[in-house]
């Protein structure tokens, strides 16, 4: 177990683990714990429990044990469109349909074990999901700040879980600093995007990667990019699988925005080291609301991970989204949300730009389900319609067309 | 692998592994396969096919790839409600958000490797959402039956992957024996409830317990029942690892039906070796909409599978069951649709009736998501509002109200 965290960019250590920036304005986050890890045969099915020798804290009991140990699986019908041979890692199987259970898995207990009463976040979506339901398994209370013009159906899918919840109005993004200086005047964590113990919940997604396809390795990973706080945890488990010595060369990391608010894709194409705050005028709607952060407070450490790895960062379109979105369903099976789909939109246009070719194995990592949202009643579907006695007429037609 | 399926009842054995139904009218399935399977440390993660040596064909690539492999977890907020200590089996962490995945995974490429062209199902719900993703994960065309008076809602989530989707007016019921009947005249597959190669996937969960809770085994298993299918999946799993000599006595099966249809029930408590189908008349909507069939084709089997394990089948109310969908969520974290929650409804009334003893360990499991139909906007949400300026004064009014 560490005992610090420490800056990706200036290397300054903490012994506060609950510390979320570095006083040079970076993100912290734990380094490669000391220990003997290895991958190995045993039998522990506890999903991301396996790695908990590199986690900072012990696993808890309740929906946390259920986070990780999503499947990786070879979907060749995803192939044409990716241009690549996709695998694919499904983080919708986590206990509430997205990667960020693992963040809160290993987060709120570690809040709690470090001396919070009550935990909180800072999320119209995926994260304010996740971590009520976390606190509600450990019997914690939560509180989820969300913008104030948040959708009805979005809250209720927070509010099952009862923590809670405060429409804050004003600028929301301004909230992420509010919330880590709430977070150290008062008896509450709250847990932004890319709180230390998060990152290092996201990790495991890598180990799993890595220990799936072994003795294989990918070529690279390509995942969407918002606050970079996934982008970060992938680039820590790469850096703790190389730091022992488990891992040679690092895939190329692919991260891929919503071209309605990229300020990484912006700061990537023009070589700077940190993103700009997008203002209002420069950002749209978009179809990907999970992502789309105009002010990424892990963005430089994304960028930085591209870089280290030779990957890229691209845009897409909610029409490439759309069309990646259904090319998930009808030609993989996979039910995924908008942002999730981004992935496979970007390897789209990075394969027609030539920089990934066709025999190179890609893991792609879509982000949460698209169940949370499918089903509401407004999407025209076409049938056809039979009486029993005509069904086997009707068979025979449909068979006949194809 | 096997090369026959056999009556549960009367022990009359077919060539044809597709065949559901034995000439006594009770449904077939697949016998313990004739190998030296036994429970490993080996690193196979693919899931439920782990146990492929058990399985009627071979892992296929995509989606069927993500199937089972679900989390069993401690679940200590749960002990009340359940009135003993809970072990949740997350059904919901299927690609599809239904443990439906582990039968479409086996009995559609089965259905493809016996022949067909085509494959369908009949159902308004789960287990058409999955049976269409498998398909479309094998690029092969599928065709799913539906009720005439579907709602769009549902309709939304089955075609998402594009199948043909026939509307079919009549009595819904009748349909079973119409799919079967279609299949062996026609180049489609329709894979009904209890198709043999769907219980062969069905067993799976029975085999990861075990594995999960080794060297200790749970003393019931509780489960949602409709058609009878997945219990006698269940079932199947248990007396195979009693056949492989690797279980000596089985779990109490606790079955839970809608007491708005529940047919297995009443023929439970009256003695009866099987369930007498109910009229229109004696049946309700139920928020369960996922259970609730009033002529369950494997319901015999599942009645028998209750009595050789001693374990009881019992009813529960609208009322109980949303009771105990907000304690999935609020002491559990579990977002599970109403179907899901009935075994802990059903462990409530079994536990006050004293069947089942506080210190006894007990395996739920929810069957799918309640993600489906969460967050219509229908449901009033109450929130605090405040001003970005107002929060830190809010932040404390709501830890001290603690």
């Amino acid at each position: 177990m560490s005992s610090s965290v420490v800056c990706f960019r200036c290397g300054e250590r903490y012994d506060d683990e609950t510390r979320v920036r570095c006083a040079c304005g970076q993100p912290l986050w734990f380094d490669t714990p000391d220990t003997d890890f290895t991958f190995s045969d045993d039998r522990d099915r506890d999903g991301m429990w396996r790695y908990e020798s590199l986690l900072p804290i012990e696993r808890p009991d309740g929906v946390a044990r259920a986070a990780g140990g999503t499947p990786l699986v070879r979907s060749p019908g995803l192939d044409r469109a990716a241009g690549c041979r996709v695998y694919v890692k499904d983080e919708s199987e986590n206990p509430t349909g997205a990667y960020k259970d693992r963040g809160s898995a290993v987060a709120v207990s570690h809040a709690i074990e470090a001396g919070a009463d009550v935990v909180g976040t800072i999320s119209y979506g995926n994260m304010g999901i996740s971590t009520a339901a976390h606190a509600a398994s450990l019997g914690r209370e939560c509180i989820v700040l969300v913008p104030d013009e948040i959708p009805q159906a979005r809250l209720e899918l927070i509010a099952q879980y009862e923590p809670s919840i405060v429409q804050v109005e004003g600028d929301y993004g301004a909230l992420y600093a509010d919330g880590v200086a709430l977070s150290a005047s008062h008896p509450i964590s709250i847990l932004v995007s890319d709180a230390p113990a998060r990152i290092s919940g996201y990790k495991t997604v890598v180990f799993e990667i890595y220990e799936s396809l072994a003795p294989n390795t990918p070529d690279a990973i390509a995942l969407p990019a918002s606050s970079g706080g996934f982008a970060s945890g992938v680039w820590r488990g790469l850096r703790d699988l190389a730091a022992l010595d488990l891992l040679d060369e690092l895939p190329r990391l692919y991260l891929v925005q919503t071209a309605s608010a990229d300020p990484i894709t912006r700061a990537f194409d023009s070589g700077a080291t940190e993103p700009t705050a997008l203002s209002p005028e420069e950002t749209e709607e978009t179809i990907a609301h999970s992502i789309g952060n105009p002010d990424p407070p892990s963005g430089a450490r994304a960028l930085a991970a591209v870089r280290e790895t030779n990957g890229a960062v691209v845009s897409v379109t909610d029409a490439e989204i759309r069309t990646a979105q259904r090319r998930f369903a009808v030609d993989g099976g996979f039910c995924v949300e908008p942002a999730a789909a981004t992935p496979l939109a970007g390897l789209t246009r990075l394969s027609e730009r030539g920089a990934i070719a066709s025999n190179e194995e890609v893991v792609i990592v879509p982000t949460g389900t698209g169940f949370k949202e499918r089903g509401t009643g407004d999407v025209p579907v076409s049938t056809e319609r039979t009486s029993r006695s005509a069904l086997p007429e009707l068979l025979e037609s449909l068979l006949d067309a194809r």
